[in-house]
């Protein structure tokens, strides 16, 4: 048993959904979250850019004494994943190859859907995952630079016309390709589960990163013995690199509730 | 005759539409562009973050000898303009006086409309400008925060269903209340001249701020006897926060041309 938290952090509030995944499949465990919202976007920064935000997000956490590190953000897991590994020695836990070995086991065509944002497309990361697992696997990946934006201003709902438009140009060539299942590479994606499922139409899987992320979760600290004691309530702690107050109105969207820990800014570029 | 560049700035890239107005006007100047492309957008962020980036923005400017400093962006003239004055000693223009003052003398009803970012509208700063210059104006101020990442994804154009829709709803309690001016509170907002003017209809005045910040960088200068030789031909440097190949391929959006100018990465965080 391994008592301390588990840190999670995000370019902003995208990495709340895989938050809900965790305190619903793991609700013992204590979750620190850090959520760069002085500096979200990530999605479409360079290269380079996002590897230096993402050192100081994982420095940062790594100032609590944590077990592990989850990456709730497809552009960084996409993006900085081997250098944040090589420079930590502290398990880290992305979500593309977990998003990657579900999709690979549920396409029985063999055909597979990747959204993301233009950083994580770019990287080709998943593509590389997918193949490395089944090597017959067709992937159509599609950069969706409005669905942050869209999302994070709470147009994300079935019926309205400016979400459903851009879902259809943007999924157009998967459904052309006729994918049987598609991956949500971005963790703000889940909000457009529906959209994105009556556009993909019946029979099309949807692979939440997110989701997958926090089941990669429980695996890993499973086989390490490091659960915490799964009778006791966790708690989560919140830091962000903006005001708190924009967080808290907006945070509950993608938490499914309101939030209830304790909120606090830092200032990230000290890291 | 003063022959040293004038500075300008901006969160990313809408300033560059104030630079081509800035050259239109004052062909013979130099210019030295900063945009803060690794940390935009500002307008969805707290008055103390746009604050800090603003202060190192300037600081950054202030490492060349200028003559001048240009705010060209809503966000920032909104929220930080007095703080920027007063710790500078170098004329610094920014958007909101002139395009209150354009917009004060357009309008023939006293309704005037102001769209812009969520920052830019929190601060009341252009209805203070307004009002002081004009009291009985009556002010519709609307924030607009998918306007940005619309047109800097290209959605900007006539006969886009997703912008039209985005624009018709915005505009619909300024175009309730009648006005005749509508106040184009953030530098991005060019590039949608088209949809907007057809979506107020007929006999509504469009005022541009980045366009007004430019005459008034004019008027300042031409009345301290600050303006280079006319005759000569200025050239454009450009600095940005992030990668330099991201910016290329935007920034000719914007600058209505290739971009022809030295371009340079700058670490803003060291300022």
């Amino acid at each position: 048993m391994d008592s301390r938290p588990i840190g999670v952090f995000d370019s902003g509030l995208g990495g709340l959904t895989a938050v809900r995944e965790l305190t619903s499949l793991l609700p013992g465990e204590d979750i620190i979250y850090f959520g760069d919202t002085g500096r979200v976007p990530y999605g479409s920064r360079s290269r380079d850019t996002i590897i230096q935000y993402a050192r100081q997000d994982v420095a940062f956490l790594r100032s609590f004494d944590l077990k592990a590190i989850v990456i709730a953000c497809g552009t960084v897991s996409s993006t900085a994943m081997e250098v944040l590994e090589r420079e930590n020695p502290i398990p880290i836990i992305g979500v593309v190859e977990p998003s990657a070995r579900a999709a690979a086991a549920a396409s029985r065509n063999g055909v597979i859907g990747l959204i993301g944002t233009q950083a994580t497309i770019r990287t080709g990361a998943y593509l590389r995952r997918i193949r490395a697992l089944r090597p017959d696997v067709k992937l159509i990946d599609v950069a969706c630079p409005l669905f942050v934006p869209l999302v994070e201003n709470g147009r994300f709902r079935p019926g309205d016309i400016v979400v459903e438009t851009v879902a259809r140009e943007y999924l157009a060539p998967i459904k052309e390709a006729g994918a049987d299942t598609l991956v949500l590479g971005c963790t703000h994606y889940p909000l457009l589960q529906d959209v994105l499922a009556s556009e993909m139409g019946p029979g099309v899987a949807l692979i939440s990163s997110g989701a997958e992320g926090a089941r990669a979760v429980r695996e890993r600290l499973a086989a390490a013995g490091a659960l915490n004691d799964p009778g006791r309530r966790g708690h989560c702690r919140f830091y962000v690199s903006d005001s708190i107050g924009g967080f808290v109105s907006l945070a509950s969207v993608f938490l499914g509730h309101d939030v209830t820990g304790e909120v606090s800014r830092v200032d990230i570029t000290r890291y």
